[in-house]
């Protein structure tokens, strides 16, 4: 069950994977690069406007997100955002990148013009994957 | 005088400012937006390598300029994020965003196209602001 209200254009872009202690975690619907999105519990719109001990909780969970993202994927790079220009809902980005990836060496953010989808299989395998590394609560 | 060697494309694209306790500051030249990096006094590469003790040490500094941004140019949104998909060395944006900017909504990274110039005027106000806010050690 969700803990807070997800703004609904986070939900269409992305998989609602569940819940970590501070933050909703989703996971873009575009399979073309792994990129996770960390939505935490609280009203505050910009990154900077947490407090200090909720911005480190998000950033312990953002971290942790970090170290499975770059296993799991096996890709060099994470590329991490808080911009929210479009959606106000306060949300973070995780974005594994590799060399050679589909929109290397831009960020994704207005350069990922292809997509790709995640089966239902690959989704399942994350979400367990998430359990164990990062203590995912799952959704479903 | 700086204390590590920053990267020469950076140099190139930024104003150097001066020092903060573990970043070295730099403005972007393009003065269409308020676009700063921080470049850690460290050797690792990716944001989530750094220590713990480290990535508060960022992460205070990046929120006081944060803080300072949203006052000095009057702006209601930060765009913060660490990248690293061209430039190795590990730097930090802190983006000034407001509605109708030159870019709005997108994101600055690969989408302002056009270009303004700071006047000597312009970045001497700054970095007496930044002195008396965030306690800048200036460059010159």
């Amino acid at each position: 069950m969700l803990r807070l209200e997800i703004h609904p254009q986070l939900l269409d872009d992305c998989h609602w994977l569940g819940s970590l202690k501070f933050c909703e975690l989703l996971l873009h619907k575009n399979a073309l690069v792994p990129w996770f999105i960390l939505v935490p519990q609280t009203r505050a719109r910009d990154f900077f406007d947490l407090g200090v001990s909720e911005r480190d909780s998000v950033m312990g969970e953002a971290a942790a997100l970090a170290v499975f993202v770059k296993n799991h994927f096996a890709v060099p790079k994470i590329n991490f955002a808080a911009i929210g220009n479009i959606v106000p809902q306060l949300h973070i980005h995780v974005v594994g990148r590799r060399p050679g990836d589909a929109c290397w060496p831009l960020p994704v953010w207005g350069h990922l013009s292809q997509t790709g989808a995640y089966s239902a299989d690959d989704l399942k395998a994350i979400v367990s994957a998430l359990i164990r590394s990062v203590g995912l609560s799952p959704g479903s």
